[in-house]
């Protein structure tokens, strides 16, 4: 704006909002003046949750996962399946594969992938405590639920070698067809996958 | 999610950004997820920004207007047009209006339109604060930046009819063209408007 139209609170409101993913510059501008307009429904309960998370978020030491408690929720629960580990890149993929809600294990959250080009090496994941996790037994699969990428691939063969005597059994996610998908618009690398792991009908 | 995976703080801080236009219940999970991984550099910026939003802002008593100070930065601006006013239904348009940087006046905000299927009547508006104002003396054109919607129009002929015998010139805002549209995806309206208000070449 060429001219300061509204004070430097406001101005510092917008410019942190548009650092939010999936808000921009102008839509900035349009969630700053909704959450002023609507100060006591939306600004005020927003801010003081914004501060409770900031107080009570952790990592948990057990799988990498965010949670306010550690160990996590998803750690402690009772009812989860005690002997499959599924480890992810990611919380969103760990969050994913819940929403998912087709299988009842653990986690480990390996917060990225190996990138040698972008300085990432095997200690900057959480894949030692994996190794110890997996050496300290109890766990008779490994499901690796990387992203299949080269660097997903990548951090899937180095864990996979790294787990090598242990005794557990590593798996990995199927490729094919996503459901719903056309084959018009897949990847030449999807389809030879859907081909070649093809079941019977 | 079908099972709990997160504490109640992170769920109710995903809940409260899934409610800012521009976020969805999607969204609000990546956004919730990139804030806790940036405690540092974003949640912990925005929750006081959003603190002292929440403790500074207010309504302009002059225009309606937000800012953080009253009368607002607009308003005690020295440098603007003291004989020019535009009026326009929401803050937004202020703003936007301000991005243009094609006039430098001053503005009143009505804080909506004239529309008593939902109950919005001229005293739901900051109509009278407006009369009130021109009556004051001072202004010598008001604009009517009012949308280009049946409520629209109908609050711009209100206000003129409010504002008779005021002795100010009352224009609004012209119809035509959008810079850079195409003639073939534009209205009939539009284009009847841009044809009976053509200029010489």
């Amino acid at each position: 704006m060429s001219k300061r139209i509204a004070g430097p609170e406001i101005e510092r409101l917008i410019q942190l909002l548009a650092k939010v993913p999936g808000l921009g510059p102008r839509s900035a501008r349009r969630a700053a003046l909704h959450l002023i307009k609507k100060k006591e429904q939306l600004l005020g309960p927003l801010a003081a949750a914004m501060a409770e998370a900031l107080d009570t978020v952790r990592i948990c030491s057990t799988c990498g996962n965010v949670d306010t408690c550690d160990p996590c929720t998803v750690c402690t629960d009772a009812r989860r399946d005690p002997a499959t580990l599924i480890v992810v890149e990611d919380v969103a993929d760990l969050w994913a594969l819940e929403r998912a809600g087709a299988i009842n294990a653990r986690y480990h959250v390996l917060g990225g992938t190996l990138s040698p080009l972008d300085g990432v090496g095997p200690e900057e994941l959480n894949i030692k405590a994996l190794v110890d996790r997996v050496a300290a037994g109890g766990f008779g699969e490994l499901i690796l639920a990387v992203n299949a990428t080269v660097e997903g691939q990548t951090t899937a063969h180095y864990i996979t070698d790294q787990l090598d005597g242990l005794g557990v059994k590593v798996t990995r996610l199927a490729h094919g067809v996503p459901v719903g998908g056309e084959l018009d618009y897949l990847d030449e690398g999807t389809l030879a996958a859907a081909l070649k792991s093809r079941t019977t009908f």
